[in-house]
């Protein structure tokens, strides 16, 4: 592949699409070529099957159907959006991949993070991010922040016990790939942490000539 | 579990269903308590997922996704409707179940059968079927009877060669799992076909008393 796949990662409310918008205006204009997408990303299928996963009336889905359901997603919008792009030399910056997996039904619905894990290497064909951004918030702010949204789906209606357990779930993951995940302090100002994504994005792109 | 799970197997137009509609009847007429079902089985959750694998619109639909969402909707079919009636002792014969995924995306979609078979055991947590009666019939055979269907989805509009790989696939399948998987001649009239099953599901019982 050409190009370079980033993706953004982090608690609820930790600002991860504030933080896309401003690394694809910088690397626009730095001359790159950007795809900014998350999953379903616009994929009809990946739709579909996101409608599936979120709808508030299914409350029955089980942990293992919900973690096989967002394997799915993923594997068609890699498909559909994210390799051509790639193919195409292009940056493609995703909020969420597999990660939010590991954190959220490997951790947060206690499927544990290699079950989770293995399943989304089928799906991806052990295609890892060149980088992860993991913007860090404590859980409880990121919350707070995204209290005001009007429209709850499934996940939203969750117990903040489940959020602690991701922001565990995510330390995990944290320590697993120490590489290639990369902190930033998302606390600080807008400005600030998208310059320090933009960094990090910059410099994998110099290291890789 | 205190049940029998018998699942049904075999190229399309094999007869699982008047198969399956034979030892219900027959079962039920020697006292046993009997759920016929096949996936998705009237779980909402899991006929969301089939309308998104077999809309005949969807033909964008990457194999790898195929898999998962037949290994999703399996799952949901197994917690909601499998599992408790196992639960109860009930005998519950399910037509098609990860076998079908193992013939038909492992090998007509050619994904493999261990990759296949590794994500059914994560959807289904190692539950193998007590009891797999392959229903055997040429798989051009089993077309021909199916060719009035009025209504094609997705799969019943697949070429006959993939229905080959299936076939294929089915006999892999049979070496992969030879003690649990017992072959009927699906060519034979209908009532000695049930009789073949039947005997095979009443000397399952007989040997775990």
């Amino acid at each position: 592949m050409k190009g370079y796949f980033i993706t953004l990662e982090g608690p609820d409310g930790c600002g991860k699409t504030t933080v896309a918008n401003n690394l694809d205006k910088k690397l626009t204009e730095l001359g790159y070529e950007v795809v900014h997408t998350r999953e379903p990303g616009g994929i009809d299928i990946a739709e579909q099957i996101r409608n599936v996963i979120l709808d508030p009336k299914n409350t029955a889905m089980d942990p293992k159907t919900e973690a096989l359901l967002y394997a799915a997603s993923r594997r068609q919008h890699l498909v559909e959006r994210v390799f051509p792009a790639l193919e195409q030399g292009k940056i493609v910056i995703c909020e969420r991949y597999l990660d939010s997996s590991l954190a959220y039904q490997g951790f947060g619905r206690k499927l544990g993070l290699d079950e989770v894990l293995n399943v989304n290497m089928f799906a991806t064909e052990n295609t890892y991010p060149d980088l992860t951004i993991y913007l860090d918030i404590d859980e409880e702010v990121g919350l707070a922040r995204l209290a005001d949204r009007e429209f709850k789906d499934r996940l939203d209606q969750e117990s903040i016990d489940f959020h602690h357990l991701v922001k565990q779930g995510y330390k995990e993951v944290l320590k697993r790939f120490k590489d290639r995940i990369k902190i930033v302090d998302a606390s600080k100002d807008r400005e600030t942490v998208a310059n320090e994504a933009l960094d990090l994005i910059i410099g994998l792109i110099n290291d890789s000539k």
